[in-house]
């Protein structure tokens, strides 16, 4: 139950720096790996002679080099060479299109004839030197809309994360959700609140007072087909909040990027982009490792989630107020699903 | 294959002191804790909200928190509260009717409109200052009329408890067994034979000499759906063997409560109440470290068994004399699970 | 996908010399044992009174004794006795032709009235004191024809054993591929080349030079159902090759015996028979740590290949030059297996 013509994370480029990497994606297995002249290739991983794993292999010179048998794979699904071999008349395997770009690599799983990179989306936080990232990749077995009803409904943090982002003013606080064309929003603003520790110290590390009230906000953006990138901050309370001037608040874009594995698990990219201090590298790791933290807690909480719902396949869930980010943005989701199904598949 | 209709141990007290526990009982996910004054109840561990385990939420005062959102269950499977919500139209979970009683939690997880507290059995042993208790929970994946098998013919003992409880005579001396109402009994009575390692430490935990011959019984009592009360003991030989005087003799009953969890696993809530020296705690501790060992030993072969058994589906087994126990146990639950069948459900 | 009419090793002697041993063998749970005079018997593993597993019981007086209830049984699947009990009546359990002969344990899986010892293969290394012999046995997650493919295509070692016997000149000599009956032999011969690490070891273990151009060979033999012995060596070049005086060379025969475990699994019993400085343990050790590591890469690349496999069960693989080992062994047991379904079955 996910799109398959779209773009999706595949992996971050340290993964492929010194290997193959083997990654099932929307179904597909697909081994991933530099090229010539470094560009990522992405292959069906099984290798035409007698079925072996592609990543398994080896990059020599820009081809992939089957571990078992020594044939030479090009990046586009042909066979180059083989020792001893004509390999004219080898079935060609399946290529992918894919993109390194934003410090990631984006993979369509999908029909290839309809892919477009300018489709991938525009991240202004990754290429800009006013911004610092650091994020991480965690393997959860749940569908990857139990994750998007997770993060498009924050009251979770005041139960999930109670040691670190969570209040009780989230759940007091009502969220205002919308729909704009295939983008939904979930915005929720707290005044005059004491701000709990992980942005008590991330005011620290803007050499902000920390003990003093501040105005709160997330911003939770989901795009298709499973990115939600959320804005969240605080402020010092009264200088204006979301909208107050850089030097009296912490601001942040908290970066998830959901890939489907199979229909019952997902891989989990997230992450921070922050642009205060931006140069602080001890920074970037403590709040990555606040982050890691707070990313373990969800996959507890919704591996033991989707583990009940394989129990009570007839159940129907409730759809609350605070859930309308995670109905909206399913809702987008379904109507893009039907719309593939429609079309005459061309591969 | 299991009665639903009838009580069960589900858990000891203490397993639900500290915090709520989830546990399957024949086939039902239940999440069990302590509410409002201490009582226990014991709901679907299900949250109707967006399907998270209640167990791996909280109690706070006498009410269940679920984890994942701060809902908050009453022990009538209604929800209460949940912040920023009207409740009233959430859909009611299901409730089963549970009874704190002799030191255990038991359940009834069939059709609530027949639970009937009086039918909970009666042990004397558990709340008599005569008598110590001691036991633990093992988890077995077997079905749990294999473990009935096993504990109403003890002739196992020879072979597979060598080192403790077994002996030779067990094999050689044949048993009794006569069925009235709903009870099974199976007895035997062995006479002027030397005590086995296990036995020769209960006599010195009393004070009698171990190196003499002794009259040794076993008297296993199955009552439905799955509690197996087996009277043992030793008396030095020619005091009157079963009925001594307790001078001469060490009298307990090995306590089984069989919880099926699934049609081929089950928990197993074991031990020993004595009623010689009850207020020696280290003996106490002794002997439950020895049955932990001896049902430890069963737990490795029935689950043997068990995985066997599903290898050769077709198989008869032998149901021998010394099988009478198991055997008429077994036709005791087939009659209580037709009747459960033929009745309409009221639930 | 096997022949059950044949014969197959099962163990070695070592395995069953203190106690049963239960081992699945195409499909069969089957007990090994040692019953009277130390004859190996081979029964179904399935005590006829409660299903236990024989092999988890113990052999007394050369009958093999139930560790539930103490069934005695007989080599020939007869119940002999059981403490109180008549037997006569009880069902017989299945018992396997099974024979002890060149250091090895074989069975016959299936039909017991055409079994015949004089079909076991005569193996000329393993009664003579010219010879010695080490090896041991792996479990592998794979179909063993995928082991027949890899033992008759030894392309792979250029690529999978590269730093022990790969070499590219393997890759680089074509071979030469005969069915004849039964057998199926391929053939490489390399000339002038030098010897990679695990025969310059055993030039050494010989007393020959190692840094000098040998030549190299490597004859495969397909026996059915899955024996694959391999002549392997070398000799200074200009000797005389696979020809050459012992003095020039050493020679040896890898041994392949490969036991369907269940359709995706197999026993691998691996080992080397060499026929230079026979008397020397430290030697035989050595090639067989060897061994070890080579065949542990093997079972590496075939369980992957396995998994791959069966993500993907529409696909054909290709049958290449290097593959003629492999596709004319299993030619021979296509006919094998369809000879078996059409004769019927005496059992």
């Amino acid at each position: 139950m996910f799109p398959k013509n779209t773009w999706y994370v595949a992996c971050t480029p340290a993964e492929i720096d010194d290997k193959p990497l083997g990654r099932q994606i929307c179904g597909e297995q697909i081994v991933f790996y530099r090229g010539g002249d470094g560009q990522v290739a992405a292959l069906e991983d099984f290798c035409p002679h007698r079925g072996a794993q592609l990543s398994l292999g080896q990059v020599c010179e820009g081809k992939l080099v089957c571990g078992y048998h020594g044939l030479v794979m090009g990046c586009d699904g042909k066979t180059v060479s083989m020792p001893g071999q004509r390999v004219q008349g080898f079935p060609k395997i399946r290529s992918y299109p894919v993109v390194e770009r934003h410090g990631f690599v984006w993979v369509w799983p999908g029909d290839a004839t309809v892919a477009d990179a300018a489709l991938i989306p525009h991240l202004e936080w990754a290429d800009s030197p006013d911004w610092a990232y650091g994020g991480g990749l965690y393997h959860i077995h749940c569908d990857y809309r139990l994750m998007i009803d997770n993060l498009m409904d924050l009251t979770h943090e005041t139960y999930v994360h109670t040691t670190s982002i969570g209040q009780k003013e989230i759940d007091q606080t009502p969220v205002t959700t919308r729909t704009e064309g295939d983008t939904v929003t979930t915005s929720r603003f707290m005044e005059n609140v004491m701000a709990p520790p992980f942005w008590r110290a991330n005011l620290r590390g803007n050499n902000l007072a920390d003990d003093v009230p501040v105005d709160r906000w997330q911003v939770c953006r989901f795009t298709p087909p499973s990115h939600v990138m959320i804005e969240v901050g605080v402020a010092h309370a009264g200088q204006g909040g979301y909208n107050a001037d850089t030097k009296h608040k912490v601001h942040a874009v908290v970066v998830d990027f959901l890939t489907p594995e199979t229909e019952t698990s997902m891989w989990y990219f997230w992450g921070m982009a922050r642009n205060f201090n931006p140069k602080d590298r001890a920074l970037t790791a403590q709040i990555r490792e606040g982050q890691a933290k707070v990313f373990a807690e969800d996959t507890a909480v919704l591996e033991a989630q989707q583990a009940n719902l394989l129990r009570y396949p007839e159940r129907k869930l409730l759809m609350l107020n605070i859930d309308a980010g995670g109905v909206q943005s399913r809702r987008i989701l379904d109507r893009l699903m039907a719309q593939e199904q429609a079309q005459p598949q061309a591969a």
